[in-house]
């Protein structure tokens, strides 16, 4: 967590520094794909238009933005932070609201305007300190699949694009901004046989 | 109804109370789940979230949040008002968008901010002078299951998560926040004979 | 249209005259239903709430209310108009949105607040120097009954609640705004062989 | 691009000119149809109320409108200008909000309050340089009709009128606001052969 509490919000463009640049630009052969185990998975990056809502963004006649987000997300990405996992948040576009509603859930790792997201996912877990091997990403579109093909388990949201869908490792049963994410957490907590130690938190 | 006409509003943490939390962490066994006749309901919690909304959380650039409720929602709660049953809300989180609505509908009994839904439910029924086990409450995610495990009537809403869905003893025919309060509230009356009395007050 | 280019916009509550509360108490016998051929309709009346709307009442932490009308509906309204069917809106809420939108839309006769809908229609149509039996109705919801039982032809839209599915003479094909509206008014064109003549202002 | 970097706006009104005018007044024989190969599409024109939205117009208390645009259709716009292709928006109402979402997405040709769309698409044609038998455009009720049969390649979204989508020469498999926009660009890129090309850049 940041000093002051907000989440460490990287800003990152089409020139976000050579080395990442270079590497995109080379069309580097991803090293990912190489997990076996959900087990090994430390990190689990979203996107957040069409992943954490539904794709749809509300624009007033101010100029005003507009997002919705869905509760049951929110319970999931706190409750899996609160079993050690770490959670962040990789996005193309760039609005206050997404800090706004990030910063409540507690999530550490944003980076907004990123327009290379293979660049934004090394970004990230060089600040989380995780291995690209031991994180997993949740897209939906054509623009999240240089981090898809990257990191180590790539998943996709029920509604994502044909390209996407077919890129993932897991595809998750429900639409984005419509318990994808939340979906996604229980995969992964699942399969490293955590889930049930979350519901007896509340199953007294 | 509080002197100047709001809601009683209590924000309930972690630290409600020595009392409560002592039940709670001693694993409580619930002395719910004994009422066989809906006839002795007198008491209808909802959660706010995913109950009373679609679960989708609105937030805007300047980080103001919107909730969208539902129109026969609130014409069956101030429905099961107007016929001697009460009403209160139990939710997690805490905005002044849900005080608002329920001020409107005139709901007398509400806990924003509540952690511990056993704490929560708790303090309503003393609040509102009425036993756990005359109580029903309608929930749809893992929070509400402390709640629901310790009232008289445990309901969930459609698309209410499995593990919620399966200690309900009613399951809505309709989603959280298309009509599942609705369909609650029309459940309980018909159950207690008296639906009809509320459509020939429309039906001459 | 009133004098400044606004609705005529008429507040009724369960006060609204002891004529019409009347007529309510004692159990009026509805005279309406008698219309047979849909070429005697000279006014469509709409409710708002979950016939122009989906039902949804979207609130922030401001207290201010929105909703969310369908362009297609506003068409059809504009359309009805436009070939010299009368139209009115009678709620039982009462915001800001509605005259808004309905001052867009020019519709002439709107009455928010009301608390008896057989005393609102009655009012509208005494407004619109038009008899009850010539006289349709779209509505919903239990609050719609008494407008329905003494209206010349009672709609439903098609996500209505039973007892009012029950006693409409026809039934929308789409949900509350989501275009039942515009089913409604496309029913009554079509049933007095006009709907062609609209569609060829456009099919050049 | 106007010298401001905003879109070129033009409103358009049913005076919008003596020459377009007759021409529509007197029932013009479309010279459109004529494209066999969709090869030669230029330029794609979207509605807005109900084709990059959902038909839903959002208007609160203040008078305030809003509207939900799709993220994955302003992908699709992107990149549909990004290799080559020109895309303008016609529509009959006038909102800021619409500015606004185009302007971000750097959409040069904007028409709003447009009450004659034969006229809009010719003004649209005339400012991009293109000639109507090069250019489709996506349509969702009867308003639409006019520039549809004088346009190129008339296209429909899933969730159109009967009208509209019967005078289509394609309709999208999803519904507006949905990515119709996006199945649009698809279908004419995949047409011409040029979609691989666009997903090539995110499969590295």
């Amino acid at each position: 967590m940041g000093t002051n509490g907000m989440p460490h919000v990287v800003h990152v463009g089409l020139n976000g520094g050579p080395t990442y640049w270079n590497v995109w630009a080379s069309k580097y052969v991803p090293t990912g794909h190489a997990v076996s185990n959900l087990a090994d998975i430390k990190l689990i990056v979203f996107d957040v238009d069409g992943v954490l809502t539904d794709g749809t963004i509300i624009v007033d006649d101010q100029g005003t933005e507009s997002k919705r987000f869905y509760v049951r997300d929110g319970f999931a990405i706190k409750a899996a932070m609160s079993m050690g996992l770490k959670v962040a948040v990789l996005t193309g576009r760039s609005t206050r609201a997404v800090a706004v509603r990030l910063t409540e859930l507690g999530v550490e790792y944003l980076i907004q305007g990123s327009h290379n997201k293979a660049v934004g996912i090394e970004t990230i877990c060089q600040m989380a300190g995780v291995g690209l091997e031991e994180t997993a990403y949740l897209g939906d579109d054509l623009v999240d699949l240089p981090a898809m093909l990257i990191c180590g388990y790539p998943m996709a949201v029920a509604d994502g694009v044909a390209e996407v869908r077919g890129e993932a490792k897991y595809v998750t049963a429900v639409p984005g901004g419509r318990g994808a994410a939340r979906d996604a957490v229980e995969h992964i907590l699942k399969a490293q046989g955590r889930w049930d130690e979350l519901v007896e938190r509340y199953a007294i």
